[in-house]
């Protein structure tokens, strides 16, 4: 690891999330004209890094909406590792920045989820045998962290109440109703334990960052926030191969050890954390695997109100992918943008008080992928 | 642009090129082995980045074609950028590697053509009007500089003669036999002026790079060929939109531009040049617009022998995209690993003598994208 140039995030937009009129198109164009809006002192032809980050398989997109938006990028290309592609993309734009290569980049996510075509995406993982659905692993690993450590289906439930009540504070989210522990533990069931208020829904939308490089952030905004470290790791892609112990993810565990060590920041230190509960088993297991509390002690952390905006740590203010929705691609940009926000003091009503730091994790396929992100209004 | 760490190639793979049996993973599978064992002192679990550049649009293809591997990445994506994938995907992986993110990345282009779904990947390029074939840009632009510049049919003739007989020296070509002028004047038209050989044709193919940074890439081989500059640019998406001149293309006077600043080295400094010929006309244009030569005299430079193996500047000394074949996300790669092959004195029959600098460039859809990577023996 050598010096490195630091970079900001400068601005930041986002769509309405949920089942959205229109194509990717357009729902691309409305994200990017609010991102690009966010940092008037920007004019749109100086943004020399364009990433699109989704997974709709149309090639030379990126070219397209960029040219729609009126930019005209250097480098520039489609970023994809299907649910990860958005915290992949913002590394990628924070390497360009950081090298050199690049003063200013742009990385928008968007998702058309009923684009996605029927087949599904992982048909070539036999290890799943004939099931492919993601709640089977999530219901694996939520049965083996009950067996393991006595997690309780009441504790994941307290998981959906918290992020559907966060969500109803966040006018862009899917979902803008609170539920009851009654409401998520009489829902449907989908694959015991997990019932459907346990799961992240198909959701349409689009979020953009604007990144700048340090001598820059400040001609472009007042209040910059920082990347103050990253982490990435890929155990590998399918899930007989991944998590051997089920409670325990090797890439979780690597990535945020990474994003803690470059930074110099700790988990003690954070204030805000977006984590990935594309089921509320994986928003437990996080709170262990991310280093908040020790392993077995997840369902504590919920259950003592400490990933409660107030609380130690606050976990998924926007909603995570359970309240505010899961636009594949989208999901790491719509992260960070909560996180940004937080450290800006822009969260509205469910901001976070004296919120300095935040983290973002955003994952892949039955946890092989994990894509780790720490921010600062530090620099 | 601040201070960087220096990257080198130190090795790479390649899959023979042409219609080949099995799928993209057998493909990837395939030049990915190749290009690691290039790298004999390199553990593939080590590899910290991992790039696979195609228009596959399959999910989590990145992730699957790593675990075949073996390789166990930290930062890692699918970059499509249409014909330009596999330039911008090394210029993504010379960032992560310039910024200290990472020490080592693999990049690996890989295309099955037969796989490409059938709708025409730019449908909504209205600006086409309903005739859609590249060829037809092709033959707007060759007209246009034949009208204006005196360039004949000869004139592209030759350059297909050239990247044939180029191609006849390397076993990995999809077209292995060499041709003449009057096979190529009497073969079928294609969109007057332009006739078959004087078009890339569908190729199956894949290929591979491993990057280091600068205090590593003596460790892993005792020939590293350093990026000395690179340069990239979107002037937008659409036909209508990007070339208003047709025989000049910004995109690649910025990207070349920036490419040859940013290496501190000049058109005439270049020994090598692996140039984008989807059509015969494309490469007289880039003569032109890549600094070689004067607006107007690209037929000059073909007629006189100067792109030649032995003549100022051999150009596409593997046989091109026309001769050695064109697997859209593959091809940047291809064009890099015959540069570094040049540059390492490990070219064959097709060796240019004394080779120390190179460059390639890599194109997408009516050149509305660019992307130059220069290349030097010295760091």
């Amino acid at each position: 690891m050598i010096a490195k140039r630091r970079v900001a995030a400068v601005g930041y937009g986002l769509t309405r999330f949920g089942k959205r009129e229109g194509g990717l198109r357009d729902l691309a164009a409305e994200a990017g004209k609010a991102t690009i809006e966010s940092v008037p002192r920007l004019d749109r032809k100086e943004i020399q890094g364009f990433f699109l980050t989704t997974t709709d398989g149309e090639p030379y997109l990126t070219a397209s909406v960029a040219e729609n938006l009126g930019l005209r990028p250097k480098l520039s290309s489609k970023v994809e590792n299907l649910c990860a592609s958005g915290g992949m993309g913002i590394t990628i734009g924070y390497a360009a920045i950081a090298s050199g290569l690049l003063d200013t980049c742009m990385i928008l996510g968007a998702e058309k989820m009923s684009h996605l075509r029927s087949a599904p995406p992982m048909e070539w993982d036999f290890t799943r045998g004939g099931i492919m659905p993601p709640a089977v692993w999530g219901a694996i690993y939520a049965r083996k962290h009950m067996q393991e450590f006595g997690t309780k289906e009441e504790d994941l439930a307290l998981v959906s109440v918290k992020n559907h009540r966060n969500s109803s504070m966040n006018p862009f989210a899917h979902f803008q109703k609170p539920v009851t522990i009654s409401e998520v533990m009489s829902s449907k069931p989908i694959v015991t334990p997990l019932k459907l208020f346990d799961c992240s829904a198909k959701t349409d939308g689009a979020a953009g960052v604007i990144l700048a490089g340090e001598e820059l952030a400040r001609k472009f905004t007042d209040s910059p926030v920082w990347i103050a470290g990253t982490g990435q790791s890929s155990t590998g892609a399918t899930f007989g191969n991944v998590n051997p112990d089920y409670t325990t993810w090797p890439a979780v565990k690597l990535a945020s050890r990474d994003a803690y060590d470059s930074s110099s920041l700790l988990p003690k230190d954070m204030d805000v954390a977006e984590l990935h509960d594309a089921f509320t088993i994986n928003e437990i297991i996080e709170y262990e695997d991310m280093g908040f509390v020790k392993k077995g002690k997840g369902a504590e952390f919920i259950r003592d109100g400490q990933s409660e905006i107030g609380g130690r740590i606050a976990v998924n203010t926007n909603g995570g992918l359970i309240g505010a929705g899961h636009p594949i691609g989208a999901t790491g940009i719509a992260q960070s943008v909560e996180v940004i926000q937080q450290l800006r003091n822009e969260a509205g009503k469910r901001q976070v008080k004296g919120a300095r730091n935040g983290i973002i994790l955003n994952l892949s396929a039955s946890v092989s992928t994990a894509s780790v992100i720490v921010y600062s209004d530090r620099k």
